[in-house]
């Protein structure tokens, strides 16, 4: 029987009542459980992979329906919804209306955060643990975050462990060690982190280091007062961790994360230590599916594959279409061949972003600075003080953690720095944490910004050319889809000037972004029904194209549609403008995602849903013109 | 003569040409400078004292017309203002049109960014030097940030750090070490710098610690090659910094930050080291100014002082007014008293936000994380997880930093956290880094927050006890001034409700906020003009009161005035609400701050050149009643 024990798990409590070999087994039918999932379709692998054991092992010595567990960034989280009651629905997970690929309170009461965003686990366990010594002090309940090293350079995991030490909260911080962000890791704390691997008490010196203590030369003060000090050091550099211990953790391992018992023995053993614990996990990304150890990177959300007679990965189906990511990643090259000033920065997006091609041709242009958008965008405001051209290459909702140094470090000092949103618009099965549909409204606050969006992929290289000629700062969206091309001569990039793809005497819809050839389509069905109806290609959400948007309020009604939040996005920027000018609004339908966060779903479903596409024009068209009946707005929207 | 070396400075490269006794004169003429101006004005104080001699051993050993030198934060700029020939406009410092509080690249090539929110400048610096280094190969260019301990704990200075240590850049980053934030300090790092004042080496016992190295007992493999491990951890130990050489930095000092020629001994030697170099220096805030130096928190922005005949300080105006912040302080603590579960939390703005009083009545459910805004934020989160009523109380300028924990850990987990937003609005003195004119944008883009904005002081404790009544996240701004009162029977706040103070035939005004008594007067006035016009208290940003605006629009003419910028603000959620209810918006006026950053400056003269007070409502009245004269409005303007 292939599940044999993961089908009869119904809480995690039942984990304490399997025996050594019984746990070694579940891990393997997590592993095989993992692998029917990625084979149809495209899910986070290599890190659930790699942290089974673990999660077998925290579950067996905590009881986290009393005790708190934050998986940090939350994509590693499958085999806690195995091992949490959750194997019967497991195979719907990503898909819509199933499991999300992230923790969601809505499933289990095992999941207390959605999270998405990396580094903030330990803030939220400290809060968790805080609030549980208040309101539940005859209780002791436990707190544990779980954090990769990927995430473990995020400025607020070092903020939050500065306060955790100074509450001197019993704490404890698994550090999952496989020596990966989503790309390789970068920086310092990398360096640090690899020394461990190698140090004695990892490779079982303990016994020399104690012989070595003993050795020490007794002396009278105040050296002897320093010995204290001096043992104190050698023990914990031996032990690895200074950093952490620097900071006020205690620190715990290196440990293999593989080794469920081991695992087990350390977990059992930090339970009781007081204060605040680092405990040094080593894992192995993929670990038990060979080519996910040896690749990783690809393996992190694997496109679906499956194993041919050989044994060998093929992908399922290979989708030849070009993303959007690849048409920037391809003009952002072409910058940079065409001009030495310009520079690209990242955050751990290397891969996502299509740029390594780019890190290897020019390696002294191209920065990665893990997963620390904050830095990246202050980073990027230094390089262009000195007269660097540099483009931040950042997911859009990931950018949302650079909201102030986009403020102060750029706008305010208008610094021409260039923000490639990759990923603006629904992600799809990835879900709210990963939809980037606020950059339109929180774009656009700031004073200096231009802010663009284009309607295709023929736009991507004219508006990034643009937004390097300018000295403003700019920002470029464009979402995670495959690239439309609207056949035409296009018109080249102006400040503020939208382009006009046909104008219609009975309305027009403004399109901001990438559903312009949704508005196309839409049009071409509207003229079939009588209503003329043109198009336009806004481009820019900052500053808008009053021109355009006063002749369309003159001509007829006006529909704007985005893929981004309606609160504060290009639609109110139109109304705004209109207002402004004193221009009627009561014509305008502003088309966007409503006020609520949209959950995980095919993208291309979710914006059906939402009237994000050409029947949601048809349907607004036909209301505004007071032409709709009820037959025949069914029909179209269907 | 009083400022006989200072009146004559130009240019810092002179400060070369001064001898030791020179120099020290310097110094003391600087201080003498500082106490002028503090004796007329609120000016940041202590912390400028305390870096007198630190920014003349800079200036003396770099130069800066070429090298790069940020100082974090920005407000302790003083003495770098008086050196590089700013000292005969030093008097007009803090006052409209005169010089800015903080470095300003307008002011001075000297000045490279505008800050005031603290940690970026490692951040900064760093692309300061990567881009030297592609851009003017051939010249050395060294590059500097001065941080204090207070900025430290921010998480982007760890992430640039770790940065900077894997690029390996040759950087210096002097800590200027304090021992205090604006208030003092907190957390793991505190107790580190702690350890540091009385480590061995700052001790003088760099000798004892040299015969110990030599005592080290000299065995065969694998102990030997452990021994060189040990020796280095052993000597990084003893000088202090090991938390700084684990990232990758290289550690020296600690040194006495008031010596002039000892600092520019240790600049000298770190200009020559290869690699990121931390400086740790040890000053005093307020040193030379006995007052300050006993109560640096009170005189970090001390109000106008002089000295009596028994040189006692007094303060120059004795303003009995309370200040919004004092009430919301007070309501915070009525509200702790009432219910045990709410629990405030602060950045480093306990001194600023007049919560002392809580956290001595309160140790328990006080949290002061240092700046640490990112982290405050997800904190809170977790408590809220956990049952407890968290108010988060943090300028709005500084919750920017927190823009991605509000969506993630507060808005998409719908977790009832209360924000008090103080200094919304703008702030005066301290100019565009400190202005909080973007919070009614940036908060109404997320779902499920509600945000709110009294009106006058009676509505602050009101809207408190709702926010903490409701189960969603909610926001309340309140601005850096005196409160007022509007007098009336005040109605409870309910959900998406405001005030209607009095009902106008001919134009209503939507206030939102504590412009409130503002659209009082204007209305009054515009009676006595035959204008009838009435006055809503909108109280909410959202959700908008869409009843009153709709009957609003159907009665007369609609002014919204806001103290936030134009683009998403509360007049924009009046224009969305209208366009979504199909009610015409051409007699909408929208009253706001214009996209562009405002200047320091007194905030009511501010205002009024702005258009936000009385007589920019009486203008904007009379052009959409259609019936203003050129005359009547430039007299109500005048």
């Amino acid at each position: 029987m292939p599940f044999e024990i993961l089908s009869e798990l119904k809480s995690p409590k039942q984990l304490r009542d399997l025996d050594d070999q019984q746990q070694n087994q579940l891990a393997s039918e997590i592993r095989e459980a993992l692998l029917t999932i990625v084979s149809d379709r495209a899910a986070h692998f290599a890190s659930n992979l790699g942290v089974v054991e673990l999660c077998i092992a925290l579950h067996s010595v905590f009881d986290f329906s009393k005790d708190r567990l934050i998986w940090d960034t939350g994509h590693q989280v499958y085999p806690h919804k195995l091992v949490t009651g959750r194997f019967p629905e497991f195979q719907s997970i990503r898909t819509r209306g199933g499991l999300m690929g992230y923790p969601n309170p809505v499933e289990s009461d095992y999941d207390l955060f959605v999270t998405g965003h990396a580094g903030s686990s330990v803030s939220t366990v400290l809060g968790l643990k805080t609030a549980d010594d208040l309101l539940f002090s005859d209780e002791d309940r436990k707190s544990v975050a779980v954090i990769g090293d990927g995430a473990l350079p995020s400025g607020i995991v070092f903020e939050a462990m500065n306060n955790a030490a100074g509450l001197n909260k019993d704490l404890l911080v698994v550090l999952n060690d496989n020596k990966m962000g989503i790309c390789p890791r970068v920086g310092g704390v990398a360096s640090y982190l690899d020394k461990a691997r190698v140090a004695p008490f990892y490779n079982g010196l303990k016994r020399d280091v104690s012989w070595l203590l003993n050795k020490l030369p007794v002396v009278g003060e105040p050296v002897e007062h320093m010995l204290g000090q001096f043992k104190e050091a050698l023990k914990t550099f031996f032990h690895g961790g200074m950093l952490f211990e620097e900071m006020g953790f205690r620190y715990i391992g290196p440990v293999d994360g593989h080794d469920i018992q081991s695992l087990q023995r350390y977990l059992e053993m930090v339970k009781e230590v007081k204060g605040p614990v680092l405990l040094h996990v080593f894992t192995e990304k993929g670990y038990g599916f060979e080519p996910a150890q040896k690749d990783p990177v690809k393996f992190h959300t694997p496109a679906p594959f499956c194993r041919d007679e050989n044994n060998e990965i093929v992908p399922v189906s290979a989708d030849k279409s070009v993303a959007y990511t690849n048409i920037a990643a391809d003009a952002i090259h072409q910058a940079m061949q065409a001009d030495e000033k310009v520079c690209v920065l990242t955050a751990a997006m290397c891969a996502g972003n299509k740029l390594n091609k780019i890190r290897d041709e020019f390696p002294d242009r191209f920065f990665d600075t893990g997963i620390c958008e904050g830095h990246a965008v202050a980073f990027a405001g230094g390089m262009a003080k000195s007269g660097m051209r540099p483009i931040v290459d950042i997911y859009s909702t990931f950018l949302q953690r650079s909201f102030d140094q986009i403020f102060q470090e750029v706008a305010l000092q208008n610094l021409p720095v260039v923000f490639c949103m990759d990923r603006a618009g629904l992600c799809g099965p990835d879900g709210p944490t990963h939809h980037g549909v606020f950059d339109n409204s929180y774009m656009r606050i700031f004073p200096n910004m231009v802010v663009m969006a284009p309607g295709d992929e023929l736009d991507v290289p004219l508006m990034l050319d643009f937004a390097l000629s300018i000295d403003s700062p700019s920002s470029i969206r464009y979402p995670k889809t495959n690239a439309e091309t609207v056949e035409r001569s296009v018109a080249p990039i102006e400040m503020g000037k939208s382009e006009v793809m046909s104008w219609g005497e009975d309305g027009n819809i403004l399109a901001c972004g990438v559903l312009l050839p949704r508005a196309i389509e839409a049009a071409e069905k509207l003229r079939g029904e009588g209503l003329d109806v043109g198009v336009v290609n806004a481009r820019f959400v900052k500053p808008v194209d009053e021109d355009v948007i006063r002749r369309a309020i003159e001509t007829g009604f006006v529909i704007t549609i985005e893929e981004n939040a309606i609160c504060g996005g290009f639609g109110s920027a139109v109304l705004e403008a209109a207002n402004r000018m004193g221009e009627p609004t009561d014509r305008i339908k502003v088309l966007a995602i409503p006020d609520e966060f949209v959950e995980h779903g095919p993208r291309g479903e979710l914006l059906a849903d939402l009237g994000l596409d050409a029947a949601g024009l048809c349907k607004a068209a036909h209301e505004l013109a007071g032409s709709s009946s009820d037959a025949s707005t069914q029909e179209l929207v269907k």
